[in-house]
């Protein structure tokens, strides 16, 4: 009850900034369509990688979630920060998009940049929930809640290291943040190395 | 409740991604306003196809979560695949509404493709979760579940088959992209060869 | 539960649609900023009207979503047709108010006739669930059904006088669209003949 | 129950109005792409003052919610409205952020005039449902309902001030209004005065 109310807005706000995205996609206007089509591959990389991040996010949150017994003001306006941030996801995915072809490097740094703030600000979510089992529900198992806060650490470096990659080569860049989003995705390194089951595979009932 | 979760996010992606659709109906600019609103019947078109796609398609997950009885990351990062590819249709739709007059053909296919890869993921979503029983609730009836998978037959082919048609006539391409959606909408094929009633027509209680 | 999950995706789009209203009105980019915000007020009225009438539907869905017990897949399909219209009006929103200084006529028959066809799918919507009370709930009054449906009565006649009534002046016909939403928030026309409480104003237990 | 299904339709309108703001950030066309997005930053000030200020509303008026036990179509209407100048905001921001380097005192005053509106209609909202405790809960705590009350006396004002500020100078206003934000996000004032535990900071149970 405490977390239900919260959970429904922030809910909402993934769904629409995923589904937002799709608006950074183009149609073109001149040439052979089929050519235009295909030149927009830097649209729908930028779509996949972003839409694939905000996805993963939600389906981390609720995990996380999923230990919090209540909440508290300072940890609803944290929230709202860290959902600020994930509301903005469409604005560096449109500017990925738009200058893959040009001033790739400086865009592939500011989308990194903004990954690393979500990052952070997510981190913020649960330490201020974390530390000293602030927030955390009374049955919480305290493996689960050490594993979850242990499988923070490579967040913000790996992010970090993506982005400064960028002055390496943009494309790099560019494949390191899909690389991080299907890492995330199938490893699902947060939960994993607790040594007891992912909230999500346990049985019904 | 394992399931609630996911389909809270799924049902904002489909409900968001319906209803940006609209934007791709642009407002005429010159000449006469009732002229220039009949002219605008490609974009309403394509409009009504892919809403009415989407909303069929909402009602057919939502019947399928009805047989599911939990979830694992794996089917998780799948149904973020598969709402990626939804939330991807109203680009198609407006390259649609755009291209009627114009490289018609070739929108055809292109709206075309995206409806296969839209079937294909519902496939990995269900199968996923059938195959050998693994997500399948354990008080769902077999009927039922072997009627849907059986029932997922003729989805792929025959929006493939819409797809090709295009090379025929690209206007041919497009009344059978809705011939689809209203067959998909009225004979509810997915559900009615098994032989038990339909989830949704179910007495309450 | 039978109906939850169609009321959820129905919130979607309702609150979607009247949100997305907001995106008809455009930043002024040329004189005194205060003058081009003085003259977007064709935009802040169709705004207003809209949201209002969005607002209102969402309302009266809702009310009539309590009477009724169980869906079927014919149900499913008429409300996603009546959603396809809800999801339609920011068009002629914008429509009108792009152009109530110029072709004003046309912008208000337009926009009167989407309402009009929106008033026909809600009625659509009830009577297919009312009629030999097909769908409607075991325990529904027979007082409050047979009262929704009397009050059906009006609806379509009412903003097909006021589409018409553009043919005497566009904004005689603004002023009507106006005047019904305010009259339907208020006078509560369709629960309010039943001689019983409306279903929002009972007590809660 | 009675006000589940409003706070549905409400959290909606709340996500989606806070998710749209970042359609009025725009990808830079020319010029460094860098420089470009340094030069943004009146939109990112705009997007994050108004993002803060949705998510307060949010966040207060679910806790408003706690303490109503039932509505009526009167209270419906006026939440309608309220929700209306929510899902406007988008347009002031814009226009802030349009204008922070030319029209800056006409575009604060007119983005002070909507938090003006906002505030005049939420306290609306709270004052019928408080009123007589037309609409409390009956097992509502009457301190808390009076401290609620009370805690509204300065929102109005500390708007209208900030607002008139802008007359000394708009970079003024535009401060105040994210100390505003601020304020009501980390004093949550609203509820801190009644000397009970705000209704977020409860044992779950």
């Amino acid at each position: 009850v405490q977390t239900a109310r919260l959970e429904t807005f922030s809910d909402g706000v993934f769904a629409i900034a995923a589904t937002l995205l799709i608006l950074e996609v183009r149609v073109p206007e001149e040439g052979s369509l089929t050519n235009g089509l295909l030149h927009l591959w830097p649209s729908y990389l930028a779509y996949g990688i972003s839409f694939a991040t905000i996805g993963i996010m939600w389906i981390n949150h609720h995990a996380l979630f999923a230990q919090i017994g209540r909440v508290d003001r300072t940890f609803l306006a944290i929230n709202v920060l860290f959902l600020m941030v994930i509301a903005f996801i469409p604005f560096p995915t449109e500017v990925l998009a738009r200058n893959l072809h040009g001033d790739a490097r400086q865009a592939a740094i500011f989308y990194g940049l903004v990954n690393v703030l979500m990052a952070a600000m997510f981190s913020a979510v649960w330490f201020y929930a974390a530390v000293g089992r602030r927030l955390i529900a009374e049955d919480a198992d305290p493996r689960v809640v050490s594993g979850i806060s242990r499988s923070f650490a490579p967040g913000i470096p790996s992010y970090a290291l993506a982005t400064l990659s960028a002055y390496l080569s943009p494309w790099l860049a560019v494949a390191l943040f899909g690389a991080l989003a299907i890492f995330y995705a199938l490893e699902s390194t947060i939960f994993s190395r607790t040594g007891v089951p992912a909230p999500d595979a346990a049985d019904p009932g």
